[in-house]
């Protein structure tokens, strides 16, 4: 086989031009309406970036039970549109200026509304518009599996998942509107939805997606839900350090959005686990403290991270990050080798990433 | 045959009753994380109401190529569930207090939100979580197809229709976010964008779409669409009507909110159209207004009411619903007795309505 790194390079390629050769059809099918050209070149930009991890994993999937085919990397890159529904609408949801290294969907619109002074309230018109470009991608996303070319009897197999997948992703954001006080949040909770939401979403559906659509036998099937789980996990706890360490100039995404939005996220609940008296007192502080500048959110944002360091809470994220990825390891030892090397560089790549 | 009102009445009843069904598995499967019990009430009071008129056009489509079948009453009230993604977001996007003579979604979540104090922001979570539960229905629409026990070459025609269907509403409601200024839109142009949009949405696309699962030859889908463009605009026409003189205790919906969001509805455009140089001086004026209490408020669109009123813009309309219910009627003269029948009392139905 080709080295592991250029595999998953051309994985990656391969995923991403279909993304968007689909999603060009469909912007000439749809986008013929006046100024509807606008979202034709968000749609390019937009699925032209990103990780593309989802899909990969779901390929990877795929390989545990059948060998590489085209039109099995059609129908996980479906996850990539899925994908861009999920996140464009969390970005309106969440208030967020930036994804991906550029303006966030709804800034992108109401930008061009506030230049061409087409409508009134340009701010609400972004949001408005970025919703509705989500749905398109939310229905495109499953025209695109439905669409890849597989016999009728796997996409059968994959539909439960498909939908299973759809609905967790909703009703897992709905519980992170009702987010928790990260001062009382209890850590085995916060990091239960951890697993189960973002875990689910983004490393062990995927995989079941692919494997299910192969015919995968249970014993792989097992395999990869273990897999799925730790490293899902384990994602979702660097995606936490991200949120509040990262650095805005490789994850795409405003420094301390975590912090600023009072985010129940694994890393702060484990900082205030972890602390004394003092330091708890100390979070107290900060958690009521309003930054009146933008220099001031900067030392707030500092005050923050020296705290949660100070605690301890990023030594016990690695280590927990480190005993997941060996979990991990171990749960994947009888796949075939192609799917396995690839799963083993993935689980480090997702667990080890800078953005 | 039974009379057509017992048929439609147990048409709708049956729509209704596999719509509730199927929300009622879904919501057993998904809501089960703290707090989803709200969206599982929600959704059951928002799916039991409403005229469910798509469903019924989609199941005479059918009824045009085949005959009764329980898996074709359940392919076509899968629209019902499409309809309600679509009130709900359209709601939250027009700031729309009431929705089917009760509190809209966002509001419904907002008061909760208000009453449990289990969010900081209860507005702005009303209205992420009710996209979400919007998000859910348009899944749960294309599943409510998918599983609808029709063979599978049936589904495969119906697809590219449902595809289309969604499509066009996502784009035709970012059109309405682009919404033109009711005194310089041209009446053409605004007709035009009311038989592609809500035309093609409420009549047309539902008759392709049962018509397509049927397998209808060419000859009876031609008239289908004759049909659907007549009616289709013409119960838009009957909308804009409503959205300016309908009776909010029937409606459901508030008084003059075509008005306050300054939309280019056919009526206010023809009135504009059909108006001497003081009336436009007149709408010039009251479009500039901002009342100041809701006492003015009432004044205000009163005002508006009579101005419209006294252009002609009510004969105007009215007429033309005459010529494009006579047009339809035409339209289906060959098609069989029991849709025939039955789509001629739907189409008066439809265009005399007072909700």
């Amino acid at each position: 086989m080709v080295s592991v790194d250029a595999w998953l390079e051309r994985q990656v390629r391969c995923s991403r031009g279909l993304v968007q050769e689909f999603a060009a059809a469909r912007s000439a099918e749809y986008f013929t309406a006046p100024d509807t050209e606008l979202l034709g070149e968000i749609t390019k930009n937009f699925v032209g970036r990103g990780k593309y991890l989802r899909s990969t994993l779901g390929y990877l999937g795929w390989l545990c039970g059948q060998p590489e085919s085209a039109a099995a990397v059609s129908a996980t890159a479906s996850l990539e549109l899925l994908h861009a529904f999920a996140l464009i609408q969390d970005d309106v949801m969440d208030d967020s200026v930036s994804r991906r290294g550029t303006a966030s969907v709804h800034e992108q619109l109401a930008t061009w509304a506030r230049t061409t002074g087409k409508v009134e309230h340009p701010a609400k018109f972004g949001e408005s518009a970025a919703v509705l470009l989500a749905d398109l991608f939310l229905v495109w996303s499953e025209r695109m599996l439905r669409e890849c070319g597989l016999p009728d009897e796997a996409l059968q197999r994959a539909w439960p998942i498909f939908d299973l997948l759809r609905n967790e992703l909703a009703v897992g954001q709905f519980s992170d509107l009702l987010n928790e006080n990260p001062l009382t949040a209890e850590l085995d909770a916060v990091l239960d939805v951890a697993r189960r939401k973002s875990g689910n979403y983004s490393v062990r559906r995927p995989l079941e997606l692919g494997a299910s659509l192969a015919g995968c036998t249970p014993d792989v099937m097992a395999a990869l839900q273990h897999y799925g789980s730790a490293i899902g996990e384990a994602f979702q706890l660097r995606d936490d350090l991200l949120g509040v360490f990262g650095d805005p100039a490789t994850t795409g995404k405003p420094l301390g959005d975590d912090l600023r939005q009072h985010k129940a996220s694994t890393i702060i609940v484990a900082a205030r686990t972890l602390a004394d008296e003092a330091q708890v007192q100390q979070m107290r502080v900060l958690a009521k403290t309003q930054p009146a500048s933008s220099y001031d959110e900067q030392v707030w944002i500092a005050d923050w991270q020296d705290l949660i360091s100070s605690c301890g809470a990023i030594g016990w994220a690695e280590d927990r990050i480190d005993a997941l990825v060996g979990e991990a390891r171990t749960a994947v030892d009888s796949i075939a080798e192609l799917p396995r090397e690839v799963l083993l560089r993935v689980a480090d790549q997702c667990t080890r990433r800078q953005r």
